[in-house]
């Protein structure tokens, strides 16, 4: 079982999952423990290799109802597990740790080895986004965990080397200090304002307009105003909802086409960049409260996080906002949906 | 000139340098542009091409008195400089902007092309070493600035490629907000007990000892409690020193010491692993509150930063700190001084 540790001089958490690296020595080449390097034909997500995955947790049957589209399964090296006690222990005050108490799965999204979600149909997508949301639901149950994030690792500089497409989600028993940290921020602002912080960052962005690249009924697409890195892109609904728990139907199938329309124009201009999706969502004690709201961040991985950005939180990139969103905007057909 | 933006949700700071790239459609390959990919024989880290480098800020003379052994120059690709004003500005009030003010800056660590800092001698890290406090220094006289780090990428993973030993500084206009979040928390602590939670961190390990792999008279070196990577090591000086910038001599020396033999011991156990390291400081305005203790923190990167990490900020690690640090003790001779 892992551990969950924390920083006392950051109050940070820290998981501590030694199962994760096979064996001893490995520690040389840590990266082959992460990648779990298939040979040719052995791919554990191929269809016909179910039972070398763990527990299977959800699945989307195909239309002849024999195969699966989309399924779901635990963590083959799980950084949490559901077994554990969620009391503190520890060597010292100072030194805190808890079981590795949570959730950690892995959702293949397709069934073809070499099909990429930029390049899937909306209906696929829809499928995706189907799985995800059915887990986040499920999860949400549990009332030890307190965080729930979904993510997908393209490319190895993203952290990933598994070709066949997967994304990922895990759910943890302590809410993550720079969602608390957020939170703070979120919560300054409506108590000086009444308004969500992140409903008011999004009418900024479509006032200012030249960091928009797509905007439907339900959801705008924008380059951050303080992007980290050059074509950093944030998905937002336009009704308040504080957790992607809460999309519905509708909104499901409306972030399939959006999603997959910025992700292709990404995959066009950038020609299949690494990159970070994640899913942010609130904490889920706070499902109903009026501060937060769910968005996709994307992170296109082209530049190496240096000493500079893990010393200090300040992230150096060589591309305003305004210059990446000019040459997505140069991606028209992809971004309407007409190619 | 550059331009430091801040994140409305979660009051960071990003530094936009569109000059760092240098043709406009270099986006597809952005990290040429932070490679500075060179031709054999045209380094310009090497004696004889000083002529290419920006304006000569330091240097220290070789024994000869023709040539130098480490030289400090303005970065060619400035991420912040010297001229602009301070006052914010921006769009609307989520939206907030400065000039990048601030200082960018190159230290060359030999006049040698290939070698690097781990097998250098005592000697010619104390010139290093020498020069990053020499910078500090005169940077710290300019009131502007509020903030000074030194750091070093090795490798590709790490950020560089550039393949003739170099660290850099970056001094800021404006603290991370992460060293505000980590002095809030030793504040905090300062408060509760009276004394400096860095100080009674390095107190703790030194009497857990497992996590300990060197000690000196002046410095404790540890992997710590809540490593967020695989042979992550602290180095702390033993006497209260807020700032990187109160070294004396003979700490310097010392520390010169412990410096090439941590590196040197990662570098034997690890195969010469990419890896940054970062001088933590007091921001400038507080170098004698009894807070902060500056500490150099190493990262090896060995596998890479995912989406998890960047979207949460909780690490997973698959080595534990008690671990790596025996695995570190396997070098004694190395880290002793014997070899």
């Amino acid at each position: 079982m892992s551990i969950i540790r924390q920083d006392p001089t950051t109050k940070e958490w820290v998981i501590i999952a030694e199962e994760r690296m096979q064996r001893p020595h490995e520690y040389k080449t840590l990266e082959a423990g992460r990648r779990h390097i298939i040979p040719d034909g052995l791919c554990p997500f191929c269809p016909g290799h179910e039972a070398s995955t763990p527990e299977e947790l959800f699945r989307i049957t195909d239309l002849k109802g024999t195969g699966w589209t989309v399924r779901v399964t635990s963590n083959k090296f799980p950084a949490l597990s559901s077994t554990g006690r969620l009391e503190r222990h520890g060597e010292s005050p100072l030194f805190r740790e808890l079981d590795g108490v949570g959730a950690h799965e892995v959702i293949i999204e397709t069934p073809e080895h070499d099909r990429q979600l930029p390049l899937m149909t909306d209906h696929e997508v829809v499928d995706v986004l189907t799985a995800y949301r059915t887990r986040y639901h499920a999860l949400m149950q549990d009332p030890r965990l307190k965080y729930i994030i979904l993510f997908k690792n393209h490319g190895e500089r993203a952290g990933t080397s598994l070709v066949h497409a997967h994304s990922q989600l895990v759910a943890t028993p302590v809410p993550p200090m720079t969602l608390r940290r957020k939170y703070e921020v979120a919560i300054a602002h409506y108590d000086d304002t009444g308004r969500c912080l992140y409903y008011d960052v999004a009418e900024e962005e479509r006032k200012a307009k030249n960091r928009v690249i797509l905007e439907t009924d339900r959801f705008l697409v924008f380059h951050p105003f303080a992007s980290r890195v050059p074509f950093e892109t944030w998905i937002m609904p336009k009704r308040h909802q504080p957790s992607f728990g809460q999309v519905n139907e509708e909104d499901l199938c409306a972030l399939a086409t959006v999603l997959r329309r910025t992700l292709r124009a990404l995959y066009d201009r950038l020609g299949d960049p690494d990159f970070n999706y994640m899913i942010h969502s609130a904490p889920t004690e706070d499902e109903n409260k009026e501060y937060y709201l769910w968005h996709i961040q994307i992170l296109p991985r082209l530049t190496a996080i240096a000493g500079f950005e893990l010393g200090s939180g300040i992230y150096i990139s060589s591309m305003s906002p305004e210059q990446s969103a000019a040459v997505m905007r140069e991606s028209p057909r992809t971004l309407s949906g007409e190619s």
